[in-house]
Order: C-alpha cells, then sequence, then structure tokens
C-alpha cells in the first residue's frame, strides 16, 4: 500500500492552488483563477459534456485526465503556450512528463498512463480534454469580461482558441460561449 | 442536448475560484486556498485512494461526489461548520440541496443524484469521500504550518477533523499526514 | 472591571479585518471591502445622518448599532442575505445572536443589549440603520462601478436594495446616491 | 438638508478600505488591516471601554472621535509617525486638519469640532483614544504573532507604544494585551 | 569595503517591493505596482531615452537617478503629491534626503550625491529623469486603462502630469504616450 | 528617432510588475517580490557593489545588465530554475533572445548587445550581475525568514546558490549575508 507516497504527493502538489493562469495575469486580470481551480472547473465539464454523450466516451477515464493535465506546473508554473520554437516545446512537453513521473513516483502507475494517453491525443477522451480545456478557458474570458477584469478581447480571435477536432459536442461548446458572449467563433 | 444549460452551469459556477476557505482565512492563513483549489485537491486525492483500493471503492463516482461536494458554496460562500445550532445545520444543507439542484437545472439529472447519494452518507463512496476531505484538510494544515502561515494548531486536537468511518484507507492516511507532521491523531 | 474581557473580545473579533464582503466578492470585485471597513463606513454614514437630524434620533445609539450590527460575521462569514429558506433565516438569527452573546461574554451587558434592540428593528434607530446600511451599499457600488470593479449593474434593480422605512431621510440619500450614479431607485 | 454632501463624502472616503497600515506592511505583514478596520475595531475598542467607566468619559464623543482620527489618510496614506522631523509633523497635522475640513465641507459642523477636540488633546475622550489607538495596535501585534504574520518584535520594545496618560484604564489594558502575549509592558 | 554596509542597505530597502504607489491604489487599481517596479520601469525608459539621444545625457547618472529617486519611500510610503501646503513639501522633502541619507550611511557617498543633484533638479540629467517619471506614469495609465482597472480619466486632465522641461524628447513622449491612448496632452 | 517604438517597448514590459518570482511563490511565501522588483533590487545592489570597486567593472554597463536580464519573463513568466533537462535549458535560453529581441525591435540595438554579452557571461560585469542576482536572492531569504514568510531553508543548503565565479566582491557578500542570517555559505 501507497499511503506514504499518497501523502507525499499531496503536499508536492500542495502549490499548485496559489500557480496563476498565466495567460490572464499577463493581461492584467488581477485575482486570476489558480492552475488547480482551472483543473476543477475543467473537470466539471468534462463530467457534464460525458454525461450528456454517455455513448460516446469513457467519463471517468476523460475527468481523470482533465484533473491531472496540467499537474507538472506545481513545478513549472504555467508557461503561456504560444511562446517558443518548437524545439523549445518538444523540451518542454518531455520536461513536463518527467517531472509527472517523479511526483506520483510511488503510487499506483494508473495516474502515470493517463497521462501518456492524454499526451499522445490519439483517443477521444485525450481530444475531448483537449477541447473542453479551450471551451473552459473561453467561459472564463466571458466571465472576466463581465466582471470588466483584464484586457481578453484577442481571445475571441484566434482559431486556436477554438479546437473542436471535428467531434460535435466542441463545436457546439464553443458556439454556445460566443454566443452568450455576443459573438462568434473565428473561421 | 443541454449545451447551452451546460455553459450557463459552468457561468454559475465560476466565482467559487475565489470563495476562501474560510476556517484558513479565520485563522491568519493569507491567500487560502479556494473551495475550487480545495475540491481538485480532494478529487486528486480520492482518485489516488480508489487506485490503492480498486476493489472496494467504485472511482468514478468518488471521484464525481468531490468534484460537486462543496458547489453550492458558490452562493453560501464557505460557512464555517461547527457553527450553529442543529437547527441551522438542517436549514443549512436543505439550503444547500435547493442551491444544487438550481445550478445544476438543466444538465443532467446524474450530477444531482450523485450529490443527494454523498448528502445522505450511506455507500462507502460518500463515506470515504467524507472522510478524505478532512485528510485534505489536514494535508493542509502540514502544508501551510511548514510556510509559517496562520495559527492552526487547535486542528490537530480535535477529533472531529479525522474521522475515519472504520475504513483502513482513511485511518492509514491520518496516521500518514500526522506522522509527517511530527504529530498523532487524538484519541 | 472586565479589563481582560475586553482584550479577549477584540483578540476575538480580530479576523474581521479579513472577511470579504460576499456580495461583491461573487460579483467579480477583487479586493472588496472587508465587514471591519464596511461597519466603519456604515458607522460615519449614521454620525452624519444623525447630525442632520438631532431630534429624531439617538444618535450614540444609532451609532452603536452600525458598530457592531455584522459583528458575528467573524465566525460565520459573511453568507449572502436572498440564500435560503424562511427557516434558514431564522435559524442563521439564532445563531447569530448567540455567537454575539459567547463574543461579548465578560464585557458589560450594554453591547448585547444595542444588538437585540437592532435585531428587533422596532425602535427608530434600529430602522434607521438598516436602511443606511443598504445606503452604504449602493455608495460602495457606485465607487466600485466608477472603477470598473465587477458586474454590480443588478444592485440598481432590486427594490429591497432600497428599504426606506418610510424615512425622509432614507430616501433622501438613496435618491441622492442613484442620482450620483445617473440612475433612479427602482419603485 | 446636507443629504448631497453626505454622499459625496462617503464617495471621498471610499479608499480608505484599501489604504494599508503602514507599520505593519513594512514589517511583512501581508493583507495587512486597513486604516477603515483599524478604525472599526478602534471604535469598538472605546465603547467597551466606556462601558466600564461610564462615570469617567462621554463615550458618544469619544466614539465619535475613534471613527474619524484617522479619516484624512484617505488621502495622505498612513505616514509612518516616528519618520521626520518637528517641523515635518507640523506642517503635517496642519495638512491633515486642512484635509478633514474639504473632506467634511457640505456637512454638519460638529464632525471638524470633534476633530479639532481630538487634535488638541485636552479632553479625557481625547486622550483616551489616543491611548486605545495603541491599545489596539497591541492587539494586533499579539494576533499578527499568534498567526506568524511579519516581523513585529520590536513593537513591543518600545515606550511610546504604551501611552497611558496616566489613566488606570489605559495602563489596565496595557498590562492585559502584554500579559496575553507573555510580556511585559516596557517601562 | 563596506560590504556589511551594503547588505544592510539591501536589507532596508526590501519593503519597497510591497509599497504600493498610492494615486492608483486611491483610485481604484487593485494590485497597482510598487515603487520598486516603478523605479525598475523609470530606468528602463530612461536607458532607452539616452540611448537615443547619446551626446545630450550622461545616461549612466541619469539610470542612477531613476534607480534611487523614490527609495525613502521605503520608511514614508508614498504620500500623495498634490498634498499639503508648501511648507509641508519643503518639509517633506528634508525629512526625505534625511532618510536617504540614513539608509546608505556606511556604503560610498556616490549615491548621496546623485540624490542630492536629482534634488535640485538643475542638471539635464535630473530634468529628464523628473519628466521621464511622469511619462512612465501616463504609460501606466493607458495600460490600467486597457485592462479596465481604475477611475484614471483625471490624469490626463492635468498639465503637472506633462512636464516637458523644454526638452523635446520629452515633449515627443507625452505625444506619443498621449496618441496610442487616443487622447492629447493637455495645454 | 524611434519615440514610438520605446512607448511601445514600455507597454509591452508593462506586465513584469505582477510576474512573480516563482521560487519564493511556490514555496509559500505569500505576495513575493515581482521581477520588476527584482530587477530593481539588483540594479542597486549592482550600483553599490560597482561603486565599492570603481577599477574592476564598468559600472555603466553592468547596471544595464542589471536592468534587463530577466525581461524576457514578461512573456514566459518566471520559470524555476532547476527544472528540466540540458536541451530544455538551451531551448529556453534561445526562445529568451529571441523575445527579448521581439520586445526592443525597434529600439536602439544598445540593449541587445548588452542582453546578449550578459548571456555569453564571458566579461567581468556579466559574471558580476549573475553572482550579484544570488546574493539579491539570499538577501530575500533572509528578510522573509525574518518576517516568517515561506519554507526557505533549502535555499541556504545549495552550492548553487552561492556562485562567486573567485570573485572577492562575490564571495564577501555571501559570506555577509550567510554572517546577518546567523548561517554559514555551503561549501
Amino acid at each position: 500500500m501507497a499511503i506514504d507516497e499518497i501523502i507525499d504527493a499531496m503536499i508536492s502538489i500542495h502549490p499548485l492552488e496559489r500557480v496563476p493562469r498565466a495567460g490572464f495575469l499577463l493581461r492584467g486580470v488581477t485575482e486570476p483563477e489558480s492552475v488547480a481551480a482551472h483543473s476543477h472547473s475543467l473537470a466539471l465539464l468534462t463530467l457534464m459534456a460525458c454525461n450528456e454523450y454517455p455513448d460516446d466516451f469513457d467519463s471517468s477515464k476523460a475527468v481523470e485526465m482533465a484533473l491531472i493535465h496540467d499537474i507538472q506546473e506545481v513545478q513549472t508554473m504555467d508557461i503561456p503556450l504560444p511562446v517558443g520554437s518548437a524545439e523549445f516545446r518538444a523540451a518542454k512537453e518531455d520536461t513536463e512528463e518527467e517531472i509527472f513521473k517523479r511526483l506520483f513516483a510511488g503510487v499506483s502507475p494508473a495516474l502515470a498512463e493517463r497521462y501518456a494517453e492524454f499526451r499522445r491525443c490519439d483517443s477521444p477522451e485525450a481530444k475531448l480534454v483537449r477541447g473542453l480545456d479551450k471551451v473552459q478557458m473561453m467561459v472564463k474570458v466571458l466571465c472576466y469580461q463581465r466582471e470588466n477584469r483584464g484586457h481578453l478581447d484577442e481571445f475571441w480571435e484566434h482559431r486556436h482558441n477554438f479546437p473542436d477536432f471535428d467531434m460535435p459536442v466542441l463545436n457546439a461548446l464553443f458556439e454556445a460561449v460566443a454566443r452568450k458572449a455576443g459573438r462568434k467563433p473565428p473561421r
């Protein structure tokens, strides 16, 4: 039984509650969501989406991916994505997998397997969670803009913020969040 | 399909990222975890615990409970538990269920069912998550004390912070967190 | 002499300086006023209002009510008002009176008497302070909106935010704050 | 009737809720009390002290002084006291009275009279409130130290933090707060 | 060698990282720049301006002035400028020079000389840095307004925020920042 | 003249005032210094060190390096150093230089040359500033520990936090800061 290792892992990920989401912080959102809060919000969205499409996704697997997808940021902080060369991003991915393995070294290997699957992005659940990651982000953009927090208009203009992986559920969710914001997804 | 309702629910729960955990705030922890970050941390702990005891718990069900167990606090804020009479606590529970239903009115009823099961506290998963809720809290106490944040010694003295529901996994986790803090669970 | 008890009471109410006003926090106001700051602001407003109407109110009594009216929130946090059933609100009131008594157990009973009078809401001063509590809130709404903080338009639409208890002073103050905000009180 | 002027004054003093107490901020206390919260806390302490000595002080007058004693800091911020020459402090006092007058220009002159009386420091109430201002400060030092916030030991060493104006009530309160902190007031 | 004195000076100026710029805090900007961050930003601006006009200014001298110009605020906090009488401002200047000398008592007198030169404001570099101090402020106003932070319109209306000392570089920079904000400098 | 480009650069680096120093944030320091405040503090330290050794260093060059050494973090955030493989660090360095060039594209190339020199680390000034970067960090560790902020003991144990490049000035400064903290530099 890996009881001590579970507590060690919990201690290691403790600072995630204070790692700020960089894209919001750098655009003037004060007190932006933490990576931990983002992961909670994404896991809930994933659960609701899978409940709507029970035959298309393994809900349990998808929710697990949402919970762990950013967990290595407890050591790297949230590095804004578009920054850097292809080499930088590849090396960053390797570093992140390394960190993930160290964080959960003693506990059940199930988490590491789930993480690897998410990274490969070749299962329906991995694609779903990658898409929902952006749906969640755009919901936050909508909410922050209602609250007059930050300079966020540009989020609505970039197609890479609306990746639907040709899945109707993602497409519908992006349409819905844009509609509520009085916008249209970019083409 | 309840696509719009999912986005509505996401917007409604948005402020959870800034609701502070009251027990920590009131004892002088600055920038304490939010209820959203707490829920993420608890869901991860639940996942790890269930991975260790795959035959004893329905992991998927337990993780869902962890994700939603405090979600009504987006409207009530985090009201410290020991406060108030039995009548107050009963009325509070009713109010919380009411809020939960309104929050997820249009989406799949699966969430509301899960929430009701957690509230009844009669399944192994509900008991597990109630116990882990306190394990997670004591891990945070340990981490904050290492960081010299707040006046938290009393947390180690109250038996109601160490509810093990006669489950070996909970008992072992409470022992482990106390040991790492150089303490013993109270008897 | 209750010297030690006075210091004990001061220590007990210390965290009030960090209890955030929930209605503002939940609508996206970052760094909202604390309950302590709110109480200071309300006490000043009460003092100014009584100075204008010296024959209508016992200024000293009204100011005391303003100072203590929310003090139990040091244990309950600020629970948003419209939440919950009539039973919940009644039980909440009882709990609050209980807390108040415990907080000031050893000091002069004069505070507890003043608090009880405020709760009964049957004296001119109690009504005045209840009305000014909302005047103060709407001044903060006006100020936060000037500063682009939060999503607060709905405050101007609810009649229960403008309770004048048929008192000309309250009516005039609500008119004045609305006028400065370029609004009209709702009818 | 000075209704508009009252609202104007309330708007002018609005930022007091975010002016940090400088002595704490500069010694590493994060999220220190605001000047507004300090004034609330002092007014409550004044009320309790006067309730214990009903024949010695005009409670109403003393509480008013507590409420307004630092209000000009909404324009100057909290300038740490021991800084500066006698000339600087005299000019600062003049500036502060000037600001006070402008802030409450249109409202009842009663506030300005009370403020002037506090500044002259020749009535029992003015002396009481000046002493309690330090009692309140030392209670906060005690509370912050329990919470491990900041580098505050030196506060216990300076006699000017324990001015008792030869009043038994102040002397007793300083003794009590030091005793609870396991200290002695300096001689 | 004044090695210990250098470390002492660094410890003394440590709190500058948390001294908020008062003008922004008081107008509702949450998490405003610190005086340390302001000084960094001004030093960079000074460096860039001098690089453009290498024959007109001693870059090294000007950058040093930018680095130290507000350093006494680690003891006084940032006192808003327009507040106070001429006497107050003169006494404040004396106090500030006094503090500066004490802060760097043991280290090379070069800093104190540079500070005195800045205070006299009779060299091109001193005038440049005084002008750039306002250019930097107006850049922050522009940035905060883009981010919807605070109530800052009035900054664009006061001529004293646009002091060009008849220097083309200052004039051009004020024109540029106003143009980017869609405004014109006041006349 | 590159006036508009200077303003553009100032706008681009604006968020640096809110980028937190990751090593402190992740170890429980609340409200840690920003990268901008760190750079200001380092530039001052550099200036004092060069004033003590006027024959050994080009003060102006060293101060400029201090001002710009972390400026790319306005886009990458502060990525904790020991994280990642050699490939990751090399790719990160390339990315950072790229960002630096873009940030100051239109302004005088002098800054980019200075930055490149700092990166090569082959001049006395570059080595000095790299060493002082750690001296400044250890001064902050000392200050935060006095203030009971965070869990920072491990900083004193790692030799890589005390790089003296065989320079007496660095060696003496590391000795001095450790002595004031009641510690010894590791060997």
